[in-house]
């Protein structure tokens, strides 16, 4: 193998390690912004969402993804992917597939059936993802052959998470005693530093996750690499800026979870234009993701009633597709604000409406599916007593 | 220093650094699966293991596991490391020594003098971990010339400190009130969300222990290092997997803890092999080590009634055995199911056996000197209280 | 770009992703270290301290330090910096920018006014940490002229850190109840493990501080770094033991915040040498630092009654004074030690009192106009009650 493909190997291979570290971040988020009863359970669904994604990637999904386009929808299916020279590939597609999975667990955290759970995660990474990855990620997919830029997946793994989580959650219902006469009441998390951590450790994989998807990193790759971790660092420190003004201007305290937020929503919305905008285009769109995330999390709680324990929904799914939209205004290279007029941008709308649609289509029919025959929800009581003594038969903390 | 030579240190150097930060899921590890009273005496335990380990192999260790080899069965010894151009091999191999130190701890934990277990700590880095690595890792060492194959070092390291965490178990003796009239009492962690960020951490820190003993990534080496990636992973996934449905069935629960080690199982048993399987023999043997580590923990605890508070023995030493034989099965060159026969299967053995007995004399030796001398054991009411307000004059947890 | 600039490109970006990872450690060892009801602010302040960080170095703090030389002064100033080709090295300079304003965080920890704190942070940035790291980083700076040594920054990161939070600490006060009938009263962290995974965390990145501050890997460039990885582990192994047996010794037990702290003295130290001495001299300055930093931390608390709740000032201040001192004994080329007289030794005393002067009197300033403007305190019942349901009007832990 010659130096550069050594070269280009070894960072795909480093990236998705630290990407493989963002399942811990994923975790720690969503066990420290939800109830100590249902700890274990969380953990669960996480290393599950990891272990099962990593095996249907490999048996078959990476293939639906990747292999040769059929009509521009999906990749040909071969099964236990085993090409030689390969495997990096695999690794860090293995770790972005098992990325969009973990999303949905957030939104439908202390009330959802393990097994059903399960089901659905396997779905999320066996057909969910690589189709509408394929549309974008596959050069053959149709949206690849329209123009449409979503360089590390704000869409792709993002929103497609996040859309799937709105449905879910949606489906599944509030946690009891979420809304009560017509009030949203705050159920606060068990312990923000533990989710504070995991917002650490998921920027930190998050260099990995779109410095990465440069995919290579020898010759001129190397400066495309270092303007993405600048973007990257530049947007999540953005959003976690606004979205604590903010809060200190709306609310009048600058608060803790909706700043950590606003780092991954900032996060989350460079992750389409990180390779295609510059240093103030991130920081621009960084800013903008931290204050609309806070509106619409708030929205979606206070208005559409809808439970998100975690802000799954408006930190993936709206941040995505916002960062989608915006690479159509910030991108040097045909963006609204650098005299692209709206070709991009129509373009950028058709990639986010199409995966939305996609996303809540099969999500809504998968979902529909497991309600009439095994169910979503634990009972009342196990609900009340929380997940872990009973799907679990245990407590996560003692003396 | 030419471009290969540049490639290959660089990766060794981060693999190390990756390997380093496995010290950290040690003791999250430790500390998440026993009480909270003795959570300053784990990590104690588990910062000298590293700081010891650091000097003690750099001051001799290292060289009577890669000096020159007498009689094929220890290094010559020379003091301080100093060997210019190799500095990132002595980096690379000093986390590894730490590793086998620090697995000791966890099956004597809440119960074990501090002084005590610091020198056996250091005996560990010292002798009986270089001794049976010099074996194996030197070109040299007798089972090395058998082609005995422990590619990571499913049995160099684990199993080492699995057994000398076996020993070391019965003669410390059980915990108060953990055997009652016949009866084996669980005795709870005190925090299974922090015991499963250790597991995270490990994982993460493992495709450095095995992508990193490849000792290069130029040239060929390239694709080796991304195979080993991808038999590393899927072996902890199915790890994970086997366990979980397994408890799932026996027990009615799928196990929280049993699930984590399971997954460190898997990956204790691929640490052998995962240079010489391919990626279905990877997730079989993962499987394999998911299951037998579940009914190794309750065969040691119910049946042989040794008190191992994280299952050290099962995870490290059983499947650190299981993993050395399995490559006798599913190396794709010379194992059993690809035609090999048993010629393979019986060095392994050899391998698994000579290690094993190595590291129970010995630890024997040093454990019996030791409790005849300073003694084993804690007070009982330090024991009771916790070690960390006797031995440390602390508590860890405050308001 | 040719192979060797691919290669020193990929090697800081790694590095300066591992350095990132250290805000999550410095968030993680100072609110182990102080109590629950202030974990949300001291979250909030580390998040900040990067964020507007990243963004004010980005504007013009890289240029002030980077820029050419007024005067060997200051660098000349530009707006946001957009040097092609040169982005990496903006991020890895930004993360270290972000280090030394986080370490005055710790020793003003649980009574400091957030809003302050915030305004001092940004200042600390633009103007403090450029200032004197122009001297010493730009060639041009006329500590660098003299032929100073501070590789990595025991003094350019970590005393100006360490003397900003001298200080600090000095004009806010000590928190309610520390000192109270001229007897110095100890405040208990409220979680020992979560700041033990600080440090932990904190001596993994820093493997990349130190040895990415080799700027390059390529070529004779491999072998200075994992020289680098050498001394710096050992200094921090060797920090650790002495800070040990020191307070085993003086206070009658293997005191576990004291080695958390030795460990870190011990890297504080040696990143001023950790390119200029041997393994040998590595060792050393980690053991003196490890005996220095618990008698200066219980000088400060108990003689000085400087209130100082995480030990920042004998961490960063004193630790990175001795370590650029030591440089003079022990460098291999011109140390006291190895025959070059007091000359260099001098040099380095220069440079050591220069930013300390520097560095107190700036930050005099600052918070004296701070004081006398919006205040540096918190009111009485904020502190009592806890920063965290004041400022930020929540509880970060809960059922």
């Amino acid at each position: 193998m010659d130096t550069n493909a050594v070269l280009d190997l070894m960072w795909v291979v480093i990236a998705g390690i630290l990407v493989f570290f963002m399942q811990a971040g994923f975790t720690l988020v969503e066990t420290g912004f939800t109830r100590s009863k249902n700890t274990g359970n969380i953990i669960m669904k996480n290393i599950m969402d990891f272990c099962i994604g990593s095996v249907v990637f490999w048996a078959i999904g990476y293939s639906l993804m990747y292999g040769d386009s059929i009509s521009s929808f999906i990749g040909t299916p071969s099964w236990f992917f085993s090409k030689p020279n390969e495997m990096h590939n695999l690794f860090f597609q293995t770790v972005f597939a098992a990325t969009a999975a973990t999303i949905v667990s957030g939104a439908i955290a202390e009330r959802t059936k393990f097994s059903t759970y399960l089901i659905f995660s396997l779905l999320m990474t066996l057909i969910i993802y690589p189709i509408s990855g394929h549309w974008v990620w596959q050069s053959g997919g149709w949206l690849a052959k329209m123009g449409f830029t979503d360089f590390a997946g704000s869409s792709v793994v993002h929103s497609v998470g996040g859309w799937a989580a709105l449905v879910a959650a949606i489906m599944v219902g509030p946690r009891i005693g979420k809304y009560t006469k017509g009030k949203s009441n705050a159920i606060p998390g068990h312990n923000l530093l533990i989710g504070s951590l995991g917002v650490f450790i998921l920027w930190f994989g998050w260099f990995g996750f779109n410095g990465g998807s440069e995919l290579a990193i020898s010759g001129e790759h190397a400066n495309n690499v270092a303007d993405i971790i600048i973007t990257t660092n530049l947007a999540g420190a953005a959003g976690a800026l606004s979205a604590m003004f903010v809060t200190w201007i709306a609310y009048g305290r600058p608060d803790i979870s909706m700043t950590l937020n606003g780092i991954l929503a900032g996060l989350v919305a460079v992750t389409a234009g990180c390779a295609a905008v510059s240093p103030a285009g991130a920081f621009a769109i960084g800013l903008i993701a931290g204050i609309v995330v806070v509106f619409a999390i708030d929205f979606i709680d206070k208005k559409l009633k809808i439970d998100d324990p975690v802000g799954a929904i408006s930190v993936h799914g709206v941040s995505g597709a916002l960062g989608t939209l915006l690479v159509g205004v910030f991108a040097t290279d045909g963006g609204l604000l650098y005299g692209g007029g709206f070709h991009k941008l129509g373009i950028q709308a058709i990639g986010v409406f199409a995966i939305a649609a996609w996303a809540i289509t099969i999500s809504f029919i998968v979902l529909f599916i497991l309600k009439k025959t095994i169910g979503l929800r634990v009972s009342k009581e196990e609900e009340v007593d929380g997940l872990d003594i009973h799907e679990h038969k245990t407590n996560c903390f003692n003396e």
